[in-house]
């Protein structure tokens, strides 16, 4: 069944119908397309445009059709070209001509953009809720790991020592914007296009602020034109999906490096690694590589759907048609990716002791300069005073711990003894305990913050 | 100069000093640093690091260093490889030693990442300011335009006649969502890095919350490893400017249509307008096609930071150098792209007639259905009924208007005189008069929605 | 079936199995990887690792299962993790212990590319044979119009009278294009990755020019890190798609515009239109429309597989296997693009007579200027002469050949009654006779050369 | 001055201007705009639209003008628009109304698209240049890490030991591809859009065929429509640029990994390295960070242009002007990425112990199974056999060359004293003797295959 037979002669060319049919992916709102002609249907009995009969066999025909639905029952035909069509084809076959009056005021247009709306504040929700999983994990392992001391790369180099825990916890807090930025975009999908009909709004004096709150919109949308042809949204979502990638990708990328033989931090599960089908030994971080990979993928949609969107004049499009398989493809990866990244998370194993091996005493370089600059040193001064030191123990090939005091002193006579105190890494960590910063009692502190923003 | 000097030997090669280099670009941000630097002596004054004495000559040479700046009279060097090096040259030239203990317990890192979103949050508050421009004209032209008919257009084919107005408001409503994702990011890059030095902290301890207060943020960031590669602002500036090109773009589409002399509904002033090297009689919207051409390269500037910031792994590197000019120029980009679009609009003159005599009868046909609707036929009935006048008119090759009504009985007996009348575009806009429809009267009534929207 | 357990232990999580299973993507090379083993049984073979019966078996269990895939009856079970696995699965089965034998030499790693290009090869192949399918339908197109005359447009402004057939033919040059990239990709994908095994090469001495000469490459890679990692090819692949595919894009915008009311130069077949759920009059471009969408999605997979190939270290990862989805995806596109653009090109009807309607005497401008030139006038100034005639002729309101001749020799007295001549379109058409002009016996020239660029 | 004043009245608008003045870009292509116009003054002489005194004077001033802009001298004038504007300007101040004789028959639409190929010829010819010259470099290396063994990765993890020689010459053949790509690019862009006017071909009867002998391309562009729109060789420059940069960013990856303390594989000059601002101690391979940091950037500029194309009708557009920035700009970006990359590799010293050390004997289980297969144990079954002793060896905390024989035995009787001779690297590495493996022999073979692809 087509909705617009009646002036066109002909069938539709093959090919013209595999392009044009969007059933095989908007059947995934057939809930969302149900709800919205419910409260449709009540909307034009309000107004007197069909009669409490009417609108009660309404209501219990799709009541019907959505049981289908629910247990997967629903038979779609050849000629239903999307989910729109079918459920008003089914719901004429089980209630007759009354159905032929649903579709009075509306469009498709401003039907698929509320049904799209209605799934992408459910998809939010659940996304919201798995950020919100991963972080409990995130906060788990940063209270599990509090004692393990890491290197801190900047560049890939050995920066200075940090908390492995304050190495987790800089993660919750890339997830924390993310959440912030589906929760800014829950309020933006929250307007309704319904009754904005195929552009210039409905016919019928539908009164659309009673319409969005019977569905859980917080307004109608101010103009019909803009509503119908408005992706915002999606393009916004596919954004923010992309970008919460991302965070996972470049967790995911250092997570790589520290399971190398060469850095050996962490150890996967076995439930989270696979092997080789050439090399017996291997054990391969595949579900991270695959996070990685992935993210690029997802770009890639917003890319797709940002070029598609800014190839049209500002009306109602048939390309607007491609907004729905990103979105959706966008939405199955992310859960995946956050799942996995959660069971990940909790079973690996951290090498507790490596840390400490790979620590080299320069990466106290800074803690030196510091300390020159609280014997009054200018700090430009101190830094290339530590910097001297570290040259003349490359050259002597010795490192910093075991170079005599006196090599230290032809740099600068202000060191003294406690120089070797400070090459010691537990002493370098403590010293960072300004807000943020890596020391244990400012990293107990940021994960009582962090805290705060979980619902649970 | 060289902040780093002391342990490596030998000069940088010349083309990785090109690469390497980015005061060319950096130093856009001049006055950042030199506030950022001013509330860091006054951090460090008030730990005891440096002495009353010292801070004031710090600050007095940094406001030197400002006036420089302002007076566009700062001289850089061949050696100033970056904005934070020229200030700190500068500083010693001006006040000598004391000059080095400024950078004490802080790093390039949170030194730029603090400069940074200082200058991104004046841009925000630029751009909404501009928007905000655009969308009192906006309002200006759809109060001028208030009752001018033109065909409105789906599939860019003729709809359902609509009011001017109603088009022009519609572009107001994508700015708005415009200027709510400008505000959301203003909250997001309020979180200040400074004090996270490196990537471990500051060593020193320094009372993070009182320095944010001093810059205007509204909290320093949690995590010191996150704050220093965090740049989610950025990519969300460039993806936040990016669909305002697209809105731009998309409206601009339109309105060359709008200036072909096909569709000739509107006319560009002469001071928006080019002419042709070869063609003597042409006048070419090229504002129009380049502010839709820069839509894509905008594009472009975020799906590029977004590639290089996925390739990362999760710490500082050096390719987040590459973070700020796509945002510097898709700054510049949107200025202009405002400013013309706001000028073209004030000035353009609209062709009042043309859009009745664009308007066929048939663009009535969802009237007539409707009206049927009215008389009791179901919708979908009502709908098949008058695609099938349609056809019959265009089989006898007929306007609507001239079909005479024993045709249209033929159809549906339920057809009446009323159908004539029915055919008159002003009384088809009357009918849509629900919130967000293109009646006068909701449309007057969208304009006065509008104007809360806006501040001035 | 997994192909390397042995060492880990426990079950792989749920969710990284769902991340890390290939099958329902990578079994669309199902034919590709049987042929690749066959070749492959056969050069382990050569080398004697396998005997003459062993060698045979595997071959017989080979088309065994060939024959599976081609009557589409391969039953494939929960465990086949991806096509390589479900293969050898089978051929176990039906062979027993020597199908463990085939593995011998290679990897997974070396195997994926092989197959992966074989489908490639053949995926290019197909895509050229429809493009020149639709080339043939525009030369079709070319020959039946060579009599109609458009406007030419440049900025979307009317400029210059033009041929229809010399605007069909402008679209057969970028298809040629597009063919000769796939032609040069053709030449890429032949080199052959077997016998790269995982990383180092395959440790038996395969003669792998052979090879390479029984699978239908033209040579074997000559760097087994490179060949395994290498997508050169299929990014490649999906530039060119989404070049192709801008291409359609823009055709199918100005054919959009083309069938717009106002514009009106072409009607497209009802098997190529679709109409409105609300509106019955309408009939819309649906098919171009998402000719024109999905350009935009296809540019989006050339996106996100560069980006997730620019993430990666050099050395075969896990994130390749993301290489394949949008190659089969954007394929799968094109197929419909190309033959939904070639029927709707065959059955589209050209409204002969409106092309002239369109055309505005002021369109032979640049004629007018070239007429002056021939008489003596520096261009410059004739452009200057001819653009003040446009002018006095719309202060005037007058179409230019309603301009009495005084008002022409007012700006320049050369202007003679042969102006009035010069104003006529098909005068102006037959101006551009030089190589690759609108001139009807230039296009005829051009339709010759066109055809020797077709294979059949 | 503006070609095309005459027409239009007024001035145009202050920021129309800044949107449509190319002249900060297009001046680029001064010389190309001067070599053009020589070629097209003889071919207007030719049919005798100019005098041969004409000719020789307007000969005359364009070798002035070239020679101010080959010392640098040529001053642009605050009016001039865009390169041609400048040129005819200049040209009019010298010669006189001559200069204005010089435009006849052509337009700057195909004008600047003849600049344009122009420019991009040389551009191309210099970075194939620049890539054999690092080409050079890698077989260099590659001749002088002939002995150094390295583990060679996949998933990051050890897997196979390898040349360090075979890993260099990896990154020629990718750069091989893309000398192939720009010389296909460099036919595609032999096409002469010169005498296409400005869309309807030029109105004089020019001999294009001699024209492109002229300025040297391969033929003149066989319609004029398409020659003034087409871009394709401009995106396709944008899509070899940056898969180009992508093989520089893959190795830089690598490199930054090998240049880790973990790793340690290899260490850069200090010509190649910077400091840091607050750690003393640090040398961070910047150069490599940033390589990785542009390729996204220049990803970026090719979505942009792809965009704006695909948002196009097929015509000549005012979009297109956004064409050339990007291919300017991803050119110098290039220069400086080839020869940092160039002079990094050439100044590296290797760490030739380094690689043996962290090479765990389990590397070599592939080669213990290709061992048991030589003994006729199918593959499949001696991958299971060292994996059970990989298994064990892990379970005892033994490295595999520690097991004692009579635990390798119980997994499998087979294994003899052989397997510890096997576990020797070097000997792994000998085995992979297969063209394109990674034995010394292989590699020696593919240095002398590799050099047949220099010109020089």
């Amino acid at each position: 069944m087509k909705l617009w037979t009646g002036r066109l002669s002909g069938e539709i060319d093959h090919w013209a119908t595999q392009l044009n049919n969007s059933l095989w992916m908007d059947q995934r709102m057939a809930k969302e397309d149900v709800i919205g002609s419910m409260a449709w249907a009540k909307a034009i009995f309000n107004v007197g445009l069909i009669t409490k009969i009417e609108f009660e066999q309404i209501i219990s025909g799709l009541e019907q059709i959505n049981s289908l639905f629910e247990t997967d029952t629903f038979v779609f035909e050849p000629s239903d070209e999307d989910i729109h069509t079918a459920v008003e084809r089914k719901l004429t076959e089980l209630i007759g001509d009354t159905a032929g009056k649903l579709h009075t005021g509306r469009s498709r247009n401003d039907q698929v953009a509320t049904d799209f709306r209605l799934w992408v504040k459910t998809a939010i929700q659940l996304l919201i809720q798995w950020i919100e999983d991963l972080q409990h994990t995130i906060i788990q392992r940063a209270v599990t790991d509090i004692e393990t001391i890491i290197p801190g790369y900047t560049h890939l180099q050995q920066a200075q020592p940090i908390l492995l825990s304050h190495w987790w916890m800089s993660h919750f807090w890339s997830l924390q914007r993310d959440k912030t930025r589906f929760l800014n975009l829950l309020t933006e999908v929250s307007s309704m296009p319904l009754g904005s009909a195929a552009l210039a709004g409905t016919g019928f004096p539908i009164n659309r602020h009673q319409l969005a709150e019977d569905l859980g919109f917080s307004s109608p949308a101010p103009n019909s034109l803009d509503s119908v042809s408005d992706r915002d949204f999606a393009v916004e979502f596919l954004f923010a999906t992309s970008l919460l990638a991302t965070h996972l990708s470049r967790m995911a990328e250092m997570m790589i490096l520290f399971c190398t033989q060469e850095f050996n931090l962490i150890t996967l599960s076995d439930h989270f690694s696979t092997g080789s089908s050439i090399m017996p030994q291997k054990k391969n971080p595949d579900p991270l590589e695959l996070i990685r990979g992935k993210s690029g993928v997802l770009l890639g949609k917003l890319c797709g759907l940002m070029t598609t969107l800014k190839g049209l004049p500002s009306a109602y499009d048939k390309d607007l048609q491609e907004d729905k398989q990103p979105v959706f493809e966008s939405f199955d990866t992310l859960e995946i990716l956050l799942k996995v990244m959660n069971g990940l998370l909790s079973s690996l194993s951290v090498n507790t002791k490596r840390g400490l091996e790979l620590i080299h005493p320069a990466m106290m370089a800074t803690d030196l300069a510091d300390e020159l600059v609280q014997l009054g040193v200018p700090f430009r001064q101190a830094h290339h005073a530590v910097a001297g030191v570290v040259k003349t123990a490359e050259l002597l090939q010795l490192p910093l711990d075991q170079l005599p005091l006196s090599e230290w002193q032809k740099v600068n006579p202000l060191f003294e003894a406690w120089v070797f105190r400070i090459l010691d890494p537990g002493q370098s960590i403590h010293r960072h305990q300004a807000w943020g910063g890596t020391a244990p009692k400012a990293v107990q502190e940021q994960i009582r913050h962090a805290r705060k923003f979980l619902a649970s």
